[in-house]
């Protein structure tokens, strides 16, 4: 716990602009296996982003590809016979070949094949895991889970059950909401951008999940000052500032979907710098009030 | 069939626009079996409308969610094994459980394994079905089936089907094509809205489904007085005036499908007043005549 | 070979005009085994030029739509075993019914399963073959493969493979990359038309497949003076036309995406005439430097 890097909220957001950039310039190639619902979704925001997705779902090509990926998703909302195969060749592929990967428990708690499926994947240790305040907690053990993709618990209340993932396998852990948290278990960055338009679109948490893995396949290839929190935290804030930007010219959830996309390929430092909304610190500390906060 | 609810153009439609409201504050649990094509556009076709989606079709889940559901879909596009048998446990479950639920028989007669499926469905009573001529026609019995999800026969050719339909398995039949047909065996509502555009984009059918199962629910849930027929009925209309404001802006069928989705989120109850056209009638009395007509 | 039909950029150009003219009055229905990323995005693109899309990648199914469509694309991104076995029974079933139908070997020569299907399924002489550099490289037999989706050889290192595959299986072989190259092994043409953009969007390759199996489809119906060489050529043109088109008004692959849909359906014979970068020659004198130009 002492070697954690420590983070302020303008570090942060300036460190994530610069990732960002190395992101761009190195299109990590970003393996998922990810729902039915989202595959397109979340390989456009991808491409739009700078990296390069590749959906490799089958039994005997997902542990192969987890092992050559820069980053990888398992993202649990459709998973058929095939797709929990594959994810149980590519996690342990992905854990012993050093590939970041990110896990996303959609609908665990509510669901009970997923669950189990998500609580064997767990001992592969997920660099990230990101989901909503139901999820998560249903993920730790605590709570009913919610009634799908929702989230019907609040995002703070999930603030405990994050830390106790964090805790348990060495994940950083990032709970959706209004403000998003991300902790590792001791530090905690809140994150108040983005905009409610994310939530009328299909895909809006999945495909985070997906950009997640990109920030961490970048962030370990760089000098950049960030550490999977770090990372996880750079990909939350890059994704709701762009959608932020998009929300400003949209007339419904239609035109929002396309214009994020846009965003994701256009947002920038500046954009980050005018419009972050982030707090830093402790579990501890964020439970009794506010820390540093940049804008 | 003396108890069922009388109904007229004004009435249908003013309630229509009530029970979207409803829909909208209450935001129905719409679990959908879909196919691939269209899991996507069906996810946020209920997203913008304002219902919540759930893609659940594994075996294990999707019997379970079924029953929990506030509505459900059961759409045979791309009938894979694990789906069909999710299908077989859900369709009982929904049944049992009282969930309204919708088939849609895509490419029935056309294809085998899909219509001995949706045969075997029919069992469990769907509250409502949705298809072309060519499907209504051919799960009725008659007709060799179109050539896919394109429709063949005229919607009016499917008139008599529909009642068949109707009249065997207690369902309200909605009939898709320049003029939608809607019919519980005896009162049949038919629907001139609409645009061209929407054969144009895949899904334009098939999401109709998973739209009249969220408005299936929201009927069950209030009393704006319309039964399922109504409910059905209002779907089709909702659906098909959206369509209209969206392809009032469109450039060509991408366009168009952007600002469908905006529409789906704007249409409110003065959009159906200021454009329904819908009339109301018996099936002889259609087969001889129009009868009432809003606007 | 001396009876293949000769071809200069000038009347192909004219040509392709005319065949798209066809395709849209005639909507031929193409047979889609696809992947889950692409399947909506795929279905779109054919919808929007004129076709009509089915996607039926179910054993029991796949064969007899193969022999009834007018065209058919196997693409392997995303080959379940249910979709592996589908594509075993519509090659054969489409080969013995003179179906056109292109093959589209998907990160052939990256990973395993899929390479060793895409080579059982030449056995049944696809009529095209559509890849990138990487990719045709692979399935001709050299080369290591790509990454994934992307190209990382150069489309002109993979003439020489295109000409094996054409030579070895009399199939038209497409390898796309900043210039297009199209050959039967003999006769060359290539297109220089595109927009980066369209490597930004999931399935810009991968609908091209579809988009060229249409044409096949129409040519095979019409007089256009077209023979397959010449349909895949066409597809390309009208296809790499639409995304300069779309690309002119986007603001980033979002919206390039939606433009591309409505380019698609409105591109014509005077877009082609305008934009047409094509060369016509041999595989040999290609090496040897340009031949004709249009434009």
């Amino acid at each position: 716990m002492s070697e954690r890097l420590s983070i302020d909220p303008a570090h942060l957001t300036e460190a994530s602009g610069a990732l960002l950039e190395h992101l761009r310039a190195t299109s990590p190639l970003v393996h998922c296996i990810t729902n039915s619902v989202v595959t397109n979704f979340t390989a456009n925001a991808l491409l739009a982003l700078g990296a390069a997705p590749a959906m490799v779902d089958i039994v005997g090509e997902a542990g192969l590809f987890a092992g050559a990926a820069n980053g990888m998703l398992v993202n649990l909302g459709t998973p058929n016979p095939e797709q929990r195969d594959a994810a149980r060749e590519a996690a342990p592929a992905a854990h012993g070949a050093g590939t970041p990967w990110v896990l996303d428990p959609v609908a665990v708690g509510a669901l009970p094949i997923r669950t189990a499926l998500a609580r064997e994947l767990l001992e592969f240790r997920p660099t990230a895991i990101r989901g909503n305040a139901s999820e998560v907690l249903a993920l730790a053990g605590a709570g009913a889970g919610g009634r799908g993709v929702d989230a019907s618990d609040e995002t703070d209340a999930a603030g405990a059950a994050a830390a106790r993932l964090a805790d348990g396998f060495g994940s950083t852990v990032a709970v959706s909401g209004p403000v998003d948290l991300v902790t590792d278990g001791v530090r905690c960055v809140r994150i108040a951008n983005g905009d409610a338009l994310l939530t009328r679109v299909t895909g809006g948490g999945c495909a985070l999940g997906a950009v997640t893995a990109a920030f961490l396949a970048a962030a370990r290839a760089t000098d950049a000052g960030l550490d999977d929190l770090g990372a996880t935290a750079a990909a939350t804030l890059v994704y709701t500032v762009a959608a932020e930007l998009a929300a400003a010219g949209a007339d419904g959830p239609g035109s929002f979907a396309v214009a994020f996309l846009d965003a994701l390929a256009s947002v920038d430092a500046n954009d980050l710098a005018a419009r972050a909304r982030v707090e830093v610190g402790t579990l501890a500390v964020q439970a009794a009030g506010a820390t540093g906060a940049a804008r």
